[in-house]
């Protein structure tokens, strides 16, 4: 009854998730404004023709906000759908092979910007729930809210949050803007890491100074960033901050055994980023570095002479970007101020230390034996013919933990994206079997939950 | 006698002078080549007006080298004179309080790009030529070396060297290319550091890859390059590379007391380059360890994302230029090796490490045991009133210890530059006393060596 259903109405949900699709919401560029609010429009109106007793804008301080929801009854539990319906810029647009912007179905996929990340699953969702509600099968009380700044860092939703609690209270939130392992191993992303991004700026003497007149007495910034930088890390691939893991919560052998059923293919990665070999925590398995640890990349530094040829400078400063994957019950802001307040006490005293605070999010973790957890992967196996793989992210969606603290309501990540969409590259696609898959696991997820 | 020889002929003095000031001989920028050519040839002019027997242009694969000589006699001592006429671009021009090629007297001192480095203390070893021969008082054979291209690095002399070693045959180099500590504390630089420039590139993934799926896992070039470069330092601030030491000669607890009556203002150095304080080797005093032990410093580094903001990323590579000072008897190409192969030997699999070879240059030494710096401390006790100071020199002019290698020569650093002559810098100037004394200085040199 699914599968005709869907396979009688798929033309028409071509056609509407084009019509997202065609609206250029890049949001990191002010001059698609306009678009951004079209595309709200378009949202909040398939909503409407989906079935929801009511959905709308909402302003932000930035782009508008979509909302809408359906009650069934008020004993029921309450799905929150969350989603974007921003994208990220085309460039560079000469690489794809058709206009991002005109989307199209080839080999089996739909074609351009935004139809894996998110257009294409946020629209599973109102198919799934179209589905239920002309069929009279809907359980569940559904919430839909969609903004148009995840690609940019989420600041305007961050704020609208706290003064809409009451209207977003929920059980769950439910999300598709992952991806699952692959068609053949599907998987539920049951955790992701948080982050916090610090800039370090270590300035000496007040100009840059000749190193010959200088060098062995006055200290080069450089020198002190690196030695700084370097101390972060242990032996073993800690990270060596007293205090920094202890929030960290140990991970059960259960669940660490769980984990290890995700195949992770250290050969592929090894061969795809052409390297000799990994790094990390000798302790843990290379997957679980990814997905159970913390770990601190520096995400670029700059200082002094980066021209031709030889000059001999000791440059008046140096500067780094920082950034730490934190997992489930750090605190950003706690690991923030940690962090800052560590890199100024190891700080010599013939050098200045500041730190700016970046971006920063909480972790969060999914338990797989919730029921939501657990009704999500009865869906799957049902429309998958095998049982979902839970695996542990190592990116971040910082809203979601935001959500989560202001909700009480814990995420549920049902992505359906592949390995091979190119989200965020050129010519992203989104596979149609995985967008039927989800609209049917979607449908059944209600059911199951 | 001398006094009375400059009075009657400094008008014509700063004429000539003014001739060399007026062309803009700026090395570095090649629409500038037929100003170097005028400007050799005004030098080799006035070489001639002196006194010498023969003064002339040699080409060079680069700017021409000028070179003459008078012989007195065969028995005699030989004293070649090395200077520079070329010299640094005058940028910034809109912060110069006159036009940098339109030479003034103000305040005591001339005003102007070249007036101490090198033009103007390059002149006083023609007058001071010139006045011994006008008064037949010459006791020794003289030689004129002035290349163009000292402050681009002297690459054509250098090649040029080799094949006029004969011609070049001395017993010293004397050089005033150098400053003194002030008018009230006149010193003699009596050895230069070496150095060895090296740029380390570290390559990790082929492309910037995102810091939340791969952190923890995939080695981050900036921290393995940060960790690189803070092992080269041990914990008492010594270089911590196997070998670096083995050439380095004990300097005997002689001439560190010697050196240690050169006045060095902790205190002014902290002030003027607003630092709180010192770093380097505890088991050096703070001028030794500019003096006479080798430093390593970090002139540039570059990687990853620099813009605002924070871009999470571990980027593909990590790039850094270090120069290294070396000592007297440390030979840099040698140090070059052993510092590129510690840097392979150190770096870890996960990542490839290049290191490119830069410029280089070896330090050197002047005995205060020779005759020739005992004639300079007598000849400038007698001008200053007071006996010099020995000092060391913490920056490099590597085609000196190259002449020293040829010629067997060494080199006497008679400099009469001043701290507040702001050599490449705008409002470069050169005090007319020092001017003077400098002449007077390199006479008796004459008399006493």
């Amino acid at each position: 009854m699914i599968d005709e259903y869907i396979e009688n109405n798929k033309d028409r949900f071509f056609n509407e998730l084009f019509s997202l699709l065609r609206i250029p919401s890049v949001s990191a560029m002010p001059e698609h404004k306009e678009d951004m609010k079209l595309c709200a429009e378009r949202v909040a109106a398939l909503l409407r023709e989906a079935g929801t007793d009511e959905a709308g804008l909402y302003p932000s301080e930035g782009n508008p906000i979509v909302f809408g929801y359906k009650n069934v009854n008020p004993e029921s539990k309450t799905i929150l759908v969350y989603g974007h319906y921003d994208v990220q810029p085309a460039d560079p647009v000469e690489k794809w092979d058709s206009d991002p912007f005109e989307p199209e179905i080839r080999e089996g996929a739909f074609r351009g910007r935004g139809t894996a990340d998110d257009k294409g699953q946020l629209f599973m969702h109102l198919k799934a729930f179209e589905y239920l509600v002309r069929n009279n099968l809907l359980k569940h009380n559904v919430k839909f809210l969609f903004e148009g700044e995840e690609e940019i860092g989420s600041g305007a939703l961050s704020k609208w949050l706290g003064a809409h609690k009451d209207m977003l209270a929920s059980d769950i939130v439910l999300v598709s803007d992952t991806s699952m392992i692959s068609e053949e191993i599907p998987s539920i992303n049951c955790g992701m890491r948080g982050v916090t991004y610090v800039e370090i700026s270590v300035t000496g003497p007040e100009r840059d100074i000749h190193s010959g007149h200088y060098g062995g007495l006055v200290a080069d910034p450089v020198n002190v960033l690196c030695d700084m930088i370097s101390s972060l890390t242990a032996a073993d691939g800690s990270i060596a901050i007293p205090g920094f893991y202890d929030d960290v919560l140990p991970v059960s052998d259960a669940d660490r055994k769980n984990l290890s059923k995700a195949p992770f293919d250290e050969d592929g990665i090894m061969k795809s980023l052409k390297i000799a070999g990994f790094t990390g925590e000798s302790a843990y398995k290379p997957s679980e570095r990814i997905g159970i640890r913390p770990c601190m990349d520096v995400c670029g530094i700059w200082g002094g002479y980066t021209g031709p040829g030889c000059k001999t400078v000791i440059p008046s400063s140096a500067h780094a970007k920082i950034s730490f994957r934190l997992v489930p019950n750090q605190d950003s802001e706690k690991i923030t101020s940690l962090v800052a307040g560590h890199l100024k006490n190891i700080a010599p005293s013939c050098v200045s230390v500041e730190v700016k605070h970046g971006e920063g999010g909480n972790g969060f973790l999914m338990p797989t034996d919730s029921d939501a957890f657990k009704a999500a992967s009865k869906a799957i196996s049902d429309v998958y013919g095998k049982e979902p793989v839970p695996t542990r992210g190592g990116a971040s969606i910082p809203i979601l933990a935001e959500m989560r603290e202001l909700l009480g309501s814990d995420p549920l990540l049902m992505g359906f994206g592949l390995e091979s969409d190119r989200i965020h590259s050129p010519n992203e696609n989104y596979r149609l079997s995985q967008f039927f898959s989800g609209i049917k696991s979607l449908i059944l997820f209600d059911k199951y939950f």
